[in-house]
């Protein structure tokens, strides 16, 4: 199924929930740390209580990295263990010249079996193309980041417009097959507008609810006449809404709440 | 040891040259096609080869990804096999918000073993300094690259000045353990100048020399009264010089040329 058609069967035309499975062994559960695959056995009971409730899973690729060949095979069979009715977003901000940028959209889409991944922008169009090549495969390019240094960059005025508006012009020049996105943080309200008139029609991905402090009502007011699917993540507010043995169940409170908050 | 000692212990003051490993099944000679660790065969004999006529290694991690568990762990162990007297750089081209970052950078340095990582600038100074608080550990940042979109943003003129320009003062900002360097790459002379007098006394990693047809006489002549150790990074063209059963000695005979070139 195109990737677009994919998006608006999990989204429905409302704002979606997006579970950011992003596990640190010292914040899981206590009973979990010590199984020989906590990341697998933790989101698993995520998934499970949730997988009902959310459009979206995005797995953060740093977090398994970071237990080396351990951590990319809980991230492997986690994927797996996500319904078909839920997307896979692989959020990996990869960013290479051509020939390198193939490889890696054969290990995201290919390897670990994603719908869609995460790009930056830095090395331009030609390093964002080999993410979109395949209509049933999407790409979401950074474009207006949740952190403090975000506007190191992405706010210069260059050429007389701020460096993240060059490019959501960039990301829709690409966009010929309607499987581009941008990552848009909600941490920055005052830029929505601006942001959303030049956007048009590209689906976003977007952080900063939740632990991060972004304001879900000026998420709303903002999105309400945006044509275009758009995903809501939240990672730390879900997964580790209980650190007890019902960790499970209270992230699944934690996320219908939320999903409550962005669909009424 | 410090990263900079390090770096001037490999170089000696001279460009030193660096070794991209990036195998793709597809070219490696047949014989080694076969076997159940073809990148690890591959990468060992190519070590063998050349490790006392270079400074540095430099996997890109995109190759081994593409391969799944399996191929980070030949990427594991190829690192391991990489003898003490030269540098292990890891491209990985990371860029995320600081909780995130610092997953990368332990997954880089502490479960890769690496000395230095490539980390690209688009999230901004607070998403690139996770990879600088070791003295011991290095970071190039994207700056330059040799793909034709490379100049999509990184060329833009922002608040007067081109936007590497302003990647390049920002990593001069973070530079306080002397760790902190440049990704510069050769294929464009004419912004040599700009960038040395600027970058002043940050290390530079320099691709783009070989099958890229960066121009090595041109390199030399701007290179010659900057200061900070320079790494030159070759790839293709010395990896796969031969795709027969002699290609240790060919990827030998392809770095002791380029070698003598730089530093002749």
């Amino acid at each position: 199924m195109d990737f677009r058609r994919k998006l608006q069967a999990v989204t429905g035309g409302k704002p979606g929930l997006c579970i950011g499975l992003d596990p640190v062994l010292e914040r899981l559960p206590e009973h979990i740390r010590e199984e020989a695959t906590p990341f697998l056995v933790f989101n698993r009971e995520i998934i499970e209580h949730t997988h009902d409730i959310t459009s979206a899973y995005k797995p953060n690729i740093a977090f398994y990295e970071a237990a080396g060949v351990e951590g990319w095979s809980q991230l492997e069979r986690t994927i797996r263990e996500i319904p078909g009715e839920c997307l896979v977003i692989v959020d990996a901000k990869r960013g290479d010249i051509g020939s390198t940028a193939v490889a890696y959209a054969s290990a995201l889409f290919d390897g670990l079996n994603s719908d869609a991944v995460t790009v930056s922008p830095y090395l331009g169009g030609d390093s964002i193309e080999p993410f979109l090549q395949r209509a049933d495969k999407g790409a979401y390019i950074l474009t207006l980041t949740t952190n403090p240094g975000g506007s190191d960059l992405q706010e210069l005025v260059c050429d007389g417009e701020k460096l993240y508006r060059h490019v959501i012009k960039m990301v829709s020049r690409l966009n010929r097959l309607g499987n581009a996105g941008l990552v848009v943080g909600a941490t920055k309200p005052d830029l929505w507008g601006d942001i959303l008139e030049l956007a048009e029609d590209l689906p976003l991905l977007i952080p900063g609810i939740g632990a991060q402090g972004g304001n879900i009502e000026a998420l709303k007011t903002a999105l309400r006449d945006y044509n275009a699917p758009a995903l809501v993540n939240a990672s730390r507010s879900i997964i580790y809404a209980s650190q007890g043995k019902d960790f499970g169940r209270a992230a699944r409170e934690a996320a219908l709440r939320l999903r409550d908050q962005l669909q009424t």
